[in-house]
């Protein structure tokens, strides 16, 4: 738990449309009185003498100390050679576990009612690795990479998560009838861990499989937990049945700390316009304070966004409102 | 072109409820006069000298000497070490394209209307290389191979194929934002083909955006080429779309020769019952007979199983209705 009092939260705005949506985030914060101090920083890439473009000494720092941010989206670097600052920030601060909820939300009509599902995605190593070559010309191969430590540890973060959250199964996805030894140590560490949670259902799914029957019946399934690369391609599908990245959540958790983030785009388009949705963000603020253990706050505001969707009369361009991203934030904060 | 009078195709019933379906498939074919004259050969594996189970040499000459199959659901041989004789026989016989059309059945309905798309997938190399080493203890490593000429060769075939079909758009799917080498030469072969075909609209997606756009909006795409693992998830999900593996066709084009298949499993629970649902098979059958160039064939008896299933009175257990295998394949020979 944390000591009362005012936690400094490191915030990263981001770009394009980043600093709106953290306004908006910051606005609603302080209309709900949560108690928390941001310490804004910046990551515009340094260039440092690799000739490669990284993240500023002093935002790494900053999280390092406060051991808790929320950010952006985060343009990546034109150009050969410049890795994704948002890998970049989850190597840096070994984010081992990436936690993306999907819930529908009533009021914002799509294809699927009650889907509530749950990725886990290991998000520090698989296909991930960067590990590359060139062995002759026109023959390529790049390295996934499985370790047994980073597979327990995702595996054990999701079990404590369906604990800790009330939910009722695990599914480990995976394509151990391919990748047998690497899929397959990851399979191992999944049953492994099951084993100590008894109370948590556990099933193993193909990946091919769950893609499949997640488009037919999303509710077959509660929290999922899986290599990095899996992770990325379910959770945005998964967001695709609830309404798009602009409305999911994601927390990135590490060993000594955790970074909370919208994953949608810097959409350069409408940035400066007042047009974005904050809500992703705002989410993602939401599942941080809960990982502060600031129940009460998250409860509060989730319930005025929600509110505020559900009625439907201030939606942002995205949601087939009018709205601008102001008005969307005044109403929540006419809710508080 | 082919000569006319009677061909002969390699058929590999399968397993389960493989010898079912291909029964219902032969009885189809007869009824419509089709000429061709099936060559049924048995894939029960065999043990090789090594320990491990294979395809037996019979069934392999049969398809080289023909040059085509048509195939029923495998079973994989249970047991450490052995690998899927579905993919025995895609690397045997080289079939370095996966293709598989996935439309809306009328009066089938499900989530999505009109999805029309087509995926298509390297089906040699990739995630699937079979490469795999344990560094150490409780660290893995697979091997993802990407070669320019498998690339090049699923590309062109992708074009042709869209040019072949009159589809408007190709869409090369990939994650070269994280494997940059791997993903960055299937992507530059895409993109070198795609000018040989002016005429074919060409686009670029990164795989997560392809899975959220996909449930959103499965009209934003037409064709799509992809390495081995991406199309494995796409095509299922895909399925998914529009009711499932037991509705849409795969078929496998190699260099000496083409397979076609159904996708879905050899569903031991109600093999021999005469439940089975032959859909996905007899729809493999008509690509078939497409690629053998008899259209009309195809065209005839493909009609007559869309307007079985759009009557909806003879369906089969999966599809909601309560017709035997045997039923649904009568009602379709009545109409032929
Ligand atoms: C931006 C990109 C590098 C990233 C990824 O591939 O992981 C994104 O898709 C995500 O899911 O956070
Ligand atoms: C059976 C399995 C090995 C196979 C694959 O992973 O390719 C299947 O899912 C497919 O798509 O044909």
């Amino acid at each position: 738990g944390f000591a009362s009092g005012s936690r400094k939260v490191t915030l990263i705005p981001g770009d394009g449309i980043g600093p709106e949506i953290s306004a908006a985030v910051q606005k609603i914060f302080t209309t709900a009185n949560v108690p928390i101090e941001w310490e804004s920083v910046d990551v515009t890439p340094v260039m440092g003498p690799d000739g490669k473009y990284g993240i500023p000494q002093a935002a790494i720092d900053s999280v390092n100390t406060n051991k808790i941010g929320l950010k952006g989206p985060l343009m990546t670097p034109v150009g050969k050679g410049h890795r994704s600052l948002n890998l970049a920030l989850r190597k840096e601060f070994n984010l081992y576990a990436n936690v993306r909820p999907c819930r529908s939300l009533e009021g914002y009509k799509t294809l699927y009612d009650d889907v509530d599902v749950v990725t886990i995605r290991e998000n520090t190593e698989g296909e991930y690795s960067g590990i590359e070559h060139e062995i002759v010309d026109g023959v390529v191969q790049s390295i996934k990479l499985i370790t047994e430590e980073a597979s327990k540890r995702v595996a054990e973060y999701a079990f404590q998560y369906a604990k800790a959250n009330n939910r009722k199964k695990v599914t480990v996805v995976h394509k151990a009838n391919i990748m047998r030894m690497s899929d397959g140590l990851f399979l191992r560490c999944a049953r492994d861990m099951a084993e100590k949670y008894p109370e948590i259902q556990f099933e193993e799914r193909y990946l091919d499989t769950v893609c499949l029957n997640m488009v037919q019946d999303p509710k077959k399934y509660d929290v999922l937990v899986m290599p990095n690369l899996y992770g990325d391609i379910l959770s945005d599908m998964c967001a695709g049945l609830v309404g798009g990245l602009g409305l999911t959540p994601s927390g990135n958790m590490g060993l000594n700390g955790a970074l909370f983030e919208s994953v949608h785009g810097t959409a350069p388009d409408i940035a400066g316009k007042d047009l974005a949705n904050p809500t992703a963000l705002l989410l993602s603020a939401v599942m941080m304070l809960r990982h502060m253990e600031l129940n009460e706050h998250a409860d509060k505001i989730q319930h005025a966004c929600f509110e505020v969707i559900k009625e439907g009369k201030h939606l942002t361009g995205d949601l087939g409102g009018k709205a601008k991203c102001s008005e969307f934030t005044n109403e929540i904060c006419g809710k508080l």
